[in-house]
Formats: C-alpha cells, sequence, structure tokens
C-alpha cells in the first residue's frame, strides 16, 4: 500500500534491494543448520572478562564522559593508539590522521558520500565484498570490475579499467571478502605505480589484516603509496585511504572501525560524520580502549589466530576429503573465508536451496559481483567462513554441503560424463 | 595541498562546512567560560550505577550476542519496549514499525537519503534544528522555511509553502530546538490537516517530549494524522514519521534513537541502514533495554524533570532580573533550550565574541536558519541551554552575558537613544 512516504523516494533508492545474504541470513537461523554463511567471529574468543572489568572502570572513573556527547574524530585516546599500533605496519599517522567510524561499515558510506557523483565508476576487484557494493550502490556508483585469481586483484588487467577514469579503486589486499587471497607483494608494487601514474586514489580495506595464520604480513598499499614516498612527509599527503576495524579482533557488537587518511580528507569526513551520527558511542569507544590497552589486544589477536588458524585447517581438509575432484577452493593464509569454484554449468542459487535441505548454508558467489559485471560467472562460486563454526561442525558442514554439491552435479550431468 | 582525493570530492558535498556551533564549541572548553551553547544533558543525572549492573548482567549472561553482528533493524526487546512505552501517547506501533538508529541524527540522514533528490525542497520551521540541516544539505535539499512563535510552526503561513510542492516538513513539536517553543493542540489539528489535503508527509521529530516541566502532554502529530485516522489501522499506513531517541533521557554517549514509521518504510530504511552501518551497537541496545526496563526509565524521567525544571527557572530568573528590557525570550515548558530575541541592529556573532571575553558562551541564532532563509532574523537571536550547568552557574552566566548585550546595545546606540 502506497502512501505519501513510499510514492516519494528519491532516485538513488530504486534498485536498492536487501542484500541477498540478508535474506539468506534469514533462513540459516534454525540451529539445526551448520551455516558458513555469515561472516561472524567466534563468539568463544570474545574476550568477555575484559569487557565487563572495562565496562565498570570506564562507568567507575569516566561515566560523566563516556555516557555524554562526544567528538566527531573520536575518542582521542584511542585516535592515538590506533596510531600508534598501525606504525607497526609502516603507517606513518598521527591522531588528527584518525577517523573513528561506526564499524568499517560506516567509513564505506562516508567514502560513497564524500567521493561518488551518480554515474562515478569504481574500480573494484571481481569478486568483491559486498557490503562496500551495496554501500557505494545508494549514491549512484557504476562499476568497473577487474578479476583476480590466488595472488588477488590481477594487476596485468589494470592498465585498461584506469584509463577508463573511475573515481577511485576499492582493495581488500589481505585474505580479501569473499576470496580469501592475498595480493602478491609484486603486485602491490605494481598496483600502486599504475595508480600513481593514472592519478586514481585508492581505497585499502584491510579488516582481516591482523588475522594471518602463517606466512610474513605484506607491505599495506598505503606505505607503498608513491605520493607518500615521494614527499616522505607521513601522512599529509597521500593517495591511499586506509580503513580497518575492531569487529575481527574485539567484537563486532561495538560497531567500530576507523580511517586513516591525510588531514584534509579527514577533517571533511568528520563534517560528514557530524550529519550521519553525530559521532560513535563515547561509551563503546571508551570500553574499546580500556580493553585493547597495555598489549592485551595484541595477546588477543595470538588466542583469535590460533583459534581460526585451526578451523581453516579444519575446512581444508575437509574439502579434500569430501569435496569432488571437480571443485577448486582458494587457501587463504589468514582472515575469515575461502572461496569455492565449481564447475561450468553449477547454480549456486539452486545449490543454496539444495543444501538448506541438508542442513548447511553458504552465500552464493553471485552476491560479491557489482552491477553489470559477472552475472554468469557468480553462479560458480560460493564463500565459506570458516571462523565461526567449531571444528567439528564444520567438517561436518562440509561433508553434507559436498552431497549436494554431488548430487546437483549428477543432475546436471557433469559427473561421469 | 591537494591530493588525488581532495580534488575529486563530490559535488554534493560543495558547502558542506563544519557546523559554526561545532566551531564555537571549540572555544568553549575552557573551564573558566560558562557554556549555555551546548545541548548537554546534566551528567549529574545519567544513571551511572545502573549502567554499570546492566552492563555487568548484559556481559554475564548475554555477552555471545551482545558482543556479536546483529539485526540492521535493531534489539528486537528493545524494539518492542519502544513499541510499549510509545502507547502511552496514543502512538500505535509494533516492534516492525520501529528502527533502532545510531542517535536521531542517524534517522535524519537516513530520511534525507532516503527521501531528498538534489534540488528537492523540505518545509521547515524558522528557526528550525541545525543538524537536520546538516543531515539534509548533504543530500541537496533546498528550503521552504516557515516562522514559527511563541506557539510553535505559524500553520497560518503554512498554505503557500506546501502548495509549492516541498518533499516533506520536518517539525519539533514539542519544546523545540531552538526555540523552546510547543505547537498548539489546535495549530497540530490544523497542521495534519493541511498535510493531509496537500499529501505532503511529515517529520516529526520529538527528542524532548518526556521532558515536559508543566502542562499537560498534547497529542502527537503521528497520533492525529488523518491517513492515520482514517484507515484506523494502527501504523499500517500513515504520513507521519516519528523520531525520538535515548538521548534526552538516558544517554548520549550511547547514540541510540528510533524511527517510528509505516512496516514498508521501515523495511526501506531498513536497507539503507545496512548500507551506512550495518546495524547500532548490539551492546549498547542490550545495555540501554537492561537500565529502561521494570519502569527504571519512567521514575528516571521524573529526576530529570525536577533537576531541568529547576535550571529552566534559575534561568528565567536570571533573565528577568539581568537581561536589558528590550530583550525577549521563550518560556519552554519543557526541554533544553530557550530563545532570545534582541532588537533589531544587533550582531549575535559579535555579541557572542564580546560574551567569550567575559567567559560565557552561547550559540548564535544565525545557524538555525535554512540556507537562503532569513539571513538577518539569525543575527538577533541565540540559544541557551539550561539543562547543563549548576543552578549557580547558570545565574553568574546569564549575568555576564547581559554585561556583554548591554555594552554591545550602547556600542550600537541602542540604548538611551
Amino acid at each position: 500500500m502506497s502512501t505519501a512516504w513510499t510514492s516519494r523516494y528519491a532516485q538513488r533508492t530504486k534498485g536498492i534491494k536487501s542484500s541477498a545474504i540478508r535474506e539468506l541470513l534469514k533462513l540459516t537461523q534454525k540451529p539445526e543448520i551448520i551455516s558458513f554463511a555469515g561472516g561472524l567471529p567466534a563468539p568463544d574468543v570474545f574476550p568477555k572478562e575484559r569487557f565487563a572489568e572495562a565496562c565498570k572502570k570506564v562507568l567507575e572513573q569516566n561515566s560523566d564522559q563516556a555516557l555524554q556527547y562526544g567528538a566527531s574524530e573520536g575518542y582521542e585516546p584511542l585516535r592515538e593508539m590506533i596510531a600508534r599500533h598501525i606504525a607497526r605496519y609502516g603507517i606513518k599517522a598521527k591522531a588528527e590522521n584518525v577517523l573513528i567510524t561506526s564499524g568499517s561499515q560506516q567509513a564505506l558510506d562516508l567514502i560513497g558520500k564524500l567521493m561518488i557523483n551518480a554515474g562515478d565508476r569504481v574500480l573494484v576487484e571481481a569478486p568483491t565484498y559486498l557490503g562496500a557494493l551495496q554501500a557505494f550502490n545508494v549514491y549512484g556508483a557504476e562499476y568497473v570490475s577487474v578479476l583476480s585469481d590466488d595472488d588477488g586483484l590481477r594487476t596485468d588487467l589494470l592498465e585498461k579499467p584506469l584509463r577508463s577514469g573511475p573515481k577511485f579503486m576499492y582493495v581488500l589486499p589481505n585474505f580479501q571478502n569473499p576470496g580469501g587471497t592475498t595480493l602478491s607483494e609484486g603486485r602491490r608494487h605494481e598496483l600502486v605505480l599504475l595508480a600513481d601514474h593514472y592519478g586514481i586514489p585508492i581505497v585499502e580495506d584491510d579488516p582481516y589484516g591482523q588475522l594471518r595464520y602463517e606466512g610474513e604480513h605484506l607491505t599495506p598499499l598505503v606505505v607503498l603509496d608513491r605520493e607518500n614516498l615521494r614527499r616522505d612527509n607521513g601522512y599529509s599527503i597521500g593517495n591511499v585511504i586506509y580503513l580497518s576495524t575492531f569487529s575481527k579482533t574485539l567484537a563486532p557488537g561495538l560497531r567500530l572501525g576507523w580511517v586513516v587518511a591525510p588531514a584534509e580528507v579527514i577533517s571533511k569526513f568528520v563534517q560528514l560524520k557530524q550529519g550521519a551520527d553525530l559521532h560513535t558511542s563515547t561509551f563503546t569507544q571508551m570500553v574499546a580502549y580500556e580493553v585493547a590497552k597495555d598489549g592485551f589486544l595484541d595477546e588477543h589477536v595470538k588466542l583469535i589466530r590460533k583459534v581460526y588458524r585451526e578451523r581453516r585447517d579444519v575446512m581444508l581438509a575437509a574439502l579434500k576429503e569430501f569435496f569432488p575432484a571437480e571443485a577448486k577452493w582458494t587457501y587463504p593464509q589468514g582472515g575469515l573465508f575461502l572461496w569455492v569454484t565449481l564447475p561450468e554449468g553449477m547454480s549456486c542459487q539452486k545449490l543454496f536451496e539444495a543444501a538448506l535441505k541438508e542442513n548447511v548454508a553458504f552465500v552464493p558467489g553471485d552476491s560479491f559481483y557489482a552491477r553489470n559485471g559477472f552475472d554468469g560467472e557468480g553462479q560458480r562460486h560460493m564463500r565459506l567462513n570458516f571462523s565461526y563454526g567449531q571444528p567439528e561442525q564444520i567438517r561436518e558442514g562440509i561433508r553434507r554441503l559436498a552431497a549436494a554439491i554431488k548430487s546437483q552435479m549428477q543432475q546436471v550431468h557433469l559427473v561421469g560424463v
């Protein structure tokens, strides 16, 4: 039924639909379902006692500040802590380069608001994080998609898309969502060289960077940024904006992310953030600061790595044991996800329905491709999360999923033909 | 210095400047300054112990849920509580009609995103809440401003602006920010009749409704809404969207507000909220629920009313005692603010600077008028907050402010001429 409201929506809302994942997740709430669909951290590793102590301390010592309005930029000690923390990766930032956001998702929304005129193209990986597509779509973004492989975004395919004049490029170099792949060191250098050559700014989204289970940490794009290197003045100039979050290291329920950017870009974000939600909860920022400080976060991340590494290994072993020989999957060196490729002719949407009957869920790959991108391509893929389930559930879930796959492969005559 | 970022901002950011209040507030942080500038609740009434108990309980009993990702709509028990709570004002809503937002400010941003095409006109009161102007400006809103007086928006001036085809109207009927005025019962009826006649939807912003210090609660516009009355089916149809918040009754540092709207409008907001920040902090929502429940919020609001009523009365008495006879001010029956009108020829911006020298601060009136609105008009006004200061500070602050005013009046020959 139409009201004065529903008949008057702005043009930008046309075609904005609830994400496929969201609708799917509703189907996967039943307790008998083993879900690889969400991107949920494991609640077993939430540091609850530390949180309880932090809440107590903040409310005993600083309740007047914690419960009051705060600065749009964020809680100063937390911004300083983040600046110190990312120095270990070579990122030269001060508090003035850090904006606290209500989760990384808000950073993506603010980037869309700051940068995208309707019709502007954004260069994205194919596949890419669907939350970024959701955030950018509402500002009328169009996309240029560039394929990725096991070494991340294919920089050998970048030149033509960059010549087409995208407003910026959006990349997840570490343990990409959904691919689970990591951009190789060589490609990182190529990427920033090309971006510099064509003058295209980069959004480097790094929610999982700390969750590396093997191998060496690779240099962030923001550190390789030619503009930064040329002037060697830390973060006062620079063509890379860097995003991260506490969602994967402390707890997503806090909704705490951050943007690192040149100070003049931060000050523009601050103005937009004021209009968007005034500021992020003072209380959760102060609690997060209390939880993270004195080296706790570093120790805690070690625990998360241990738990998730084991789950990844269980999933990889189960895939090898149960999945048909025709299936391939990525080998994530960190993060929360891996990406399965099935033979051509498969339909991940149909497979999703079949899998639900086996009480197992995943996210069909087509959710991760930009509009007008690779419509057919997504049907062969699925994203699997390995952080949330217990190891024995992961193994059983993969067994069930394999059964559903084999059954569909037989139906479409991909087996034994 | 320009970077690839700063040279590529979207058109909508042109002219988006940091709010005047924000810049002013930076000047008023010094401890020797008595500030009537902010809209801050009094920290003395934050229920800290109750918060501490609630945090403890939530983390002991529900940490897995509280620290995890949650639904974009918000925490279900909190939505149900809000629906029950507003029933006392005659608002028929179910949980499905309630969306939890990251403060009321986010509700305003989502409304702008949902409704405003660049160039669309929004009908606002003159003066109006500057945060709404900030939220709508970024979507390219133009404004039709309608003057208000001691009984709120002047409905006798509404017909022509409504004929000009605004996309919606934005009104604060109770203890308006900045005016401190309340829309009279008669005008409420006229307003919804006119809105219905011209088919113009209404955003009813009600952050202060519960903070009434005298007189009877007046019927919300959403209850008078002709569309609702005509169909008598609760909130499934309706041309009024109702906003409120916990910022003035529990604590603004939580960033918890809400929208009440027809379910189909809520579902559109939910899609936009997903892209904007996924969801509001699960933890703060669960803590707010624990704090508010079992009748605590109602009892607590009584305390707030008592404290703020006293401060209002102290300010009114001091104004009468110290301010020049040429000045007028509104008489707020509730809320946090009153609005002072000085003789023509005064400059509130200059007065602001003079007042700072006397160590007292306020917000100059021009911040509260829409672009292209009443540019000169704002210079005669100032908004004074009476919720934050201690009574003795309020009296002393008004004494200092009166001195600054009298001094400026002499300079512009408004006294003794």
